[in-house]
């Protein structure tokens, strides 16, 4: 939808018609955690902007419930299997591929089973509901500690249910070990049992009773309820084998324009891979922001513009119960392969003067390349402060810093709001070897 | 001391004499307001390192209630005035001043009663305790809006008193009128009485009993406590006329190693003009933080060190109540008189994903210059992300960032924390004349 509304911004008299699957349009999925734990009231709440304005204010031909499932290129028409079963066809000058990702389900026993979730969407998150209804269901089992992971682990336990969370990789987000280590502290304090470096084996039970077990290098897990966050894949198998250029990750190639490799057909969203801007290299990154920002772009393109997406940094961030979590840039393994040789700053520092209450400890750390002292990425965790710095660094990293130049950055004292020595300026000056902040 | 610190870390060895006025170092006198407030509890917990472990630890010759009267830069001899009232001289090889800055009494009459006060050190927020602890004492006015005289105005009312707020200028902070208002309403509703464009004209009855009057254009406002927040001087009215250079505050002038035109003789601190480095103009602003940092530099550059001042971006916050206030860069003014043709780009929203419940509205302003395009500075006030938003643009600053490269910038959404279009993107991309940002 924002490269439909971007598109109908620049041409007012295209004629523009988009084809969505699902039953709505303009549903911000980002929300569903929260739908979940009942933080947002109603489902109607999460769209931004309704159907009706859509189609009469903006004049976009909008088709839910129909599903592209046919792409035909030399006739240059889309099939679609709409809500009755019957298949339609649709003719287009400029076509712009924008079908997301979907939930990727591990190849292990017991995954279909009827307590086994995914939450990809709006249906996805009724039948959920409708699941957590049943007074029978008080353990869930969370696969997967990616950000949508972490969010349903507290989401789950704001309902009042007795949560574990897997992560296969021995660290949350891929952070330096201590963020990881205060992140999963936190989780625990909230009562949330964690198992890292655990990768899902297979599910026994499911069809025939409501209670399963996850099995893991020997390890069980009994739970009512299975959520899979174990990430997305893009959702293109309605394209033939090879009409596009698919990246490393097998994601469409795009240019900078959101050009697929066939000519006037455009690309983006979760179908995408994008390129990292401080690696150069292309990556799949499903999340909302880079979504967004290329579907504006391909949206003015479709339309006849030349407008360039200028990729992205990684920025990712959300809240944990109490915790900020967030990153931008490389991190530690991305930057290695992409062949630079990192250095990492940690910093553990107060949000407030020592002497002001309320103050929280907040854990940073910044990546940079030992050669050209150029900033790399950073991460922070922490009550407060933590998604302001990572904001402060992803700038930094639009601006080419270096890390030597954090020292000098004029950031705001207060003592209600900050220290004097912005953990920034304190990462600066440990990489530069002069450690020691004055602190009054 | 962060000079004295800093110098003693680079050189082990030097001799290290602190002539100090009051009776103590090391001092946090921004948490004065906070002192007085009853958050911090007491005068013990704002002293950042003990005069003790700087003695025994640091070896620094510490010698409080020594006040400098005299300079004698051809003998190269300091005079200071003892406790017992005798006077000592002090020989030197390198020197620093680094007086401060003394509170400014406006000069009209009254502004010396008994219950007339300044907030300029802990003897000042001493005295003032004391009269606080009188029953009588229940209404104050503040003259001043700047940022002591916006959280001395938070702090008195937290301690129960009736307050009123006076500021000569129509705005608070030489923000944007928007924002300015904000605070202002604000205020209002913490029930503070706020008074814009208010010159205090004079005091009267104050030596005769303890309810005085002050008068700005007519106007007429009881208090049984005054508190003059109008600003501070540089405290050198010790060094001989003429033999500093001074700059057009009056200020003394220091090139970037913090030398001052006397050879071997560096300032730092709120007696100097520092470099502003967007309008490249000197300036005289005395907060903590340059001077600090300036401090390191000259501390180090005494010993013998080549360390430069990389000038201030003029960022400047402060928390008002529930409000976070903050603005780094020019200001409209100072942007104009330093020649740049000035923009200025509003933004309201949210702080939060529009149905995750809790989100603030933020307000803020992006300064550009019109021909270049490039950052001039930014203004934010809101109940949080405010500080965060300044600092990015201080980040943006720093990097040379044009007001389009802020549509650009990668900054984390997550419903709970930030919404898909931050601010600064907004900004951005109202700059170039397409404001309309997809909401979903």
């Amino acid at each position: 939808m924002a490269a439909a509304a971007r598109a109908r911004r620049v041409s007012p008299e295209a004629s523009i018609t988009v084809l969505e699957k699902s039953s709505h349009v303009s549903l911000g999925v980002c929300g569903l955690p929260y739908l979940i734990a009942g933080l947002v009231p109603s489902v109607e709440s999460l769209i931004a902007v309704p159907e009706k304005e859509l189609r009469e204010k903006r004049n976009l031909n909008i088709l839910t419930r129909h599903e592209a499932v046919a792409l035909d290129l030399s006739a240059r028409k889309v099939v679609a299997l709409g809500p009755r079963g019957h298949h339609r066809e649709f003719g287009y000058d400029r076509l712009l591929l924008a079908p997301g990702g979907k939930a990727r389900r591990p190849a292990v026993p017991g995954c279909r089973a009827d307590n086994v979730f995914t939450l990809q969407g709006l249906d996805d998150a009724l039948i959920l509901l409708a699941w957590l209804d049943r007074p029978s269901c008080r353990r869930a089992l969370v696969v997967g500690g990616g950000y949508l992971g972490l969010e349903m682990a507290e989401c789950l336990c704001q309902r009042g249910l007795e949560v574990s969370l897997w992560e296969k990789e021995g660290r949350f987000l891929a952070f330096e070990e201590s963020l990881s280590q205060r992140l999963v502290q936190h989780l625990q304090d909230r009562g949330v049992t964690v198992q890292l470096s655990s990768e899902l084996q297979g599910l026994e039970g499911g069809r025939t009773g409501p209670v399963s077990c996850a099995v893991s290098h020997g390890q069980r897990s009994k739970a009512d309820l299975f959520l899979l966050a174990t990430g997305v894949d893009p959702q293109i198998s309605f394209l033939k084998q090879g009409a596009f250029d698919r990246g490393p990750s097998g994601a469409l190639r795009v240019d900078r324009r959101g050009e697929t490799s066939q000519s006037g057909i455009f690309a983006a969203g979760d179908c995408v891979e994008i390129e990292h801007r401080v690696s150069g290299r292309p990556i799949y990154l499903p999340l909302a922001l880079p979504a967004s920002r290329l579907g504006r772009v391909v949206g003015e393109n479709c339309v006849g513009g030349q407008a360039r997406f200028a990729g992205t940094l990684g920025t990712l961030a959300t809240r944990v119960f109490e915790l900020e979590v967030a990153r931008t840039g490389l991190d530690r393994a991305s930057a290695d392969a992409a062949g630079f040789e990192v250095e990492v700053v940690e910093v553990r520092a107060g949000t407030r003067a020592g002497y002001y209450p309320g103050g929280q400890e907040l854990l940073l750390t910044v990546l940079y390349d030992r050669r050209t002292r150029r900033l790399l990425g950073a991460q922070a965790v922490g009550r407060e402060g933590a998604v302001a710095r990572v904001g402060i660094v992803s700038a930094a990293l639009e601006g080419g810093l270096t890390v030597d130049d954090l020292e000098r950055l004029d950031l705001a004292y207060a003592p209600p709001l900050a220290t004097l020595w912005d953990p920034l300026v304190l990462a600066g000056r440990i990489s530069a070897g002069s450690p020691h902040g004055e602190r009054n």
